[in-house]
């Protein structure tokens, strides 16, 4: 049971198409409009919806905010600014929390008109206000781009619920201790011939450090192979035998 | 210190407009365009950034990427679409939470072309991939849109920070990425000394692969001064000036 986006009195088809691309973004599909200007499905709507332009022939229209609701359980209303109305406020994560929590409700978030934002009225109809926190000296969005911040915020929440989402290394081949272990030793032997290492007091302090650096690297044994290959091609002497190690991976 | 908002090859006026009203929204400022169209700033830039568009006079134009991020410490790129390369990759809301987390550090989020998005040279000078999170069936978001949603995840992340104060992660002296590049260089240069790099059609491939490498490090000044030690101690040559860097710090 995901969101409604309920467009009132939009009055731009670009700004509908834009909304119904950003709804698909987020597989989002219930697009209702209240009252749209005539002709709304024009070639401005079509370009902006983009690769979502299929999905306008499911966009439903009435008359009534009332009839646009009647079917939803939960109803937020979005806001620019604070009104003189007792209302609960979530933040769009707040409320795409709450519907996440709650997935047998059937829920819509109210947009108003481009310019002047939603009626009083409209707003009455609503269970919860959804205030978009943004930078106070200019808080004005885009009819577009607050439809997004509520369906971005919505998918978000929904992925997090469906699985856990969390930092992904993608690595194919992770290297063994071993390995690294055997390039550290590589690399320290080789500065060993120079006087990089150098004052012999110090030296178990700067081989820590250098160890320290290069483990900041999730290393694939790939990983592994190119950077003793550096070594081996950093320290090549003509007419030695070339040990090599495979970069071309 | 908040995030630079770059974007590379950007197209039409109209999306770099809605990326500074985007910006302004979440109260970012710092703009900055790689190669951008020919008379980017025309009617449709300043129609679309709305209340933004006096901030369009601080935008910066640059020749490359490189120099527009050389003043950076730690640099996002953002894809649509997983690439072939091993990067750590992040989520919006983890980017920004690194950001708010580690508030000394200059940072950048880049964004590629309309059409094709960021090159892969782009993303290897980047030190952590940005995805963000949408409909498999439906990825593909509007430039402004794709920076609206790290715009506002960074507003989230930094209104939540600044409410409640959270232990840092803490570098002394983080390494601007024009050090990072000249080690990059220094690296290079010498292993095109040797046959490390060949074949020369692969070359490119493969310095991609050793500069995403060491992108993982997230490296200080005195870092990037060890790497260049290392490199000048292998590949010293007996009798020829020693050009040191200094690794006792």
């Amino acid at each position: 049971m995901k969101p409604a986006i309920i467009l009132i009195d939009p009055q731009l088809g670009e700004n509908i198409g834009m909304v119904a691309r950003a709804m698909w973004n987020c597989s989002l599909t219930d697009l209702r409009l209240v009252r749209p200007r005539d002709h709304w499905l024009n070639e401005h709507t079509l370009k902006a919806a983009a690769g979502a332009s299929d999905r306008l022939n499911e966009t439903k229209v009435f008359a009534t905010t009332q009839e646009a609701i009647a079917d939803l359980h939960w109803v937020f209303a979005t806001t620019a600014r604070p009104r003189c109305m007792e209302k609960i406020i979530n933040t769009p994560k707040e409320a795409a929390d709450y519907m996440v929590q709650n997935p047998t409700l059937k829920t819509g978030i109210l947009f108003g008109r481009e310019r002047s934002g939603l009626h009083n009225d409209d707003i009455a109809m609503a269970n919860v206000v959804i205030e978009i926190p943004m930078n106070p000296d200019y808080s004005s969005l885009n009819l577009a781009q607050a439809a997004l911040i509520c369906a971005y915020e919505y998918h978000q929440a929904w992925l997090e619920d469906s699985q856990s989402l969390k930092e992904r290394i993608l690595k194919k081949d992770p290297a063994l201790k071993e390995n690294i272990i055997l390039f550290f030793e590589h690399l320290e032997r080789e500065l060993d011939k120079t006087d990089f290492l150098l004052p012999l007091e110090k030296r178990a302090k700067m081989v820590r450090n250098l160890r320290n650096i290069f483990q900041h690297i999730p290393m694939s044994e790939q990983d592994v192979r190119t950077l003793r290959g550096i070594i081996s091609a950093l320290t090549f002497k003509p007419g030695s035998p070339y040990k090599g190690f495979d970069n071309k991976g």
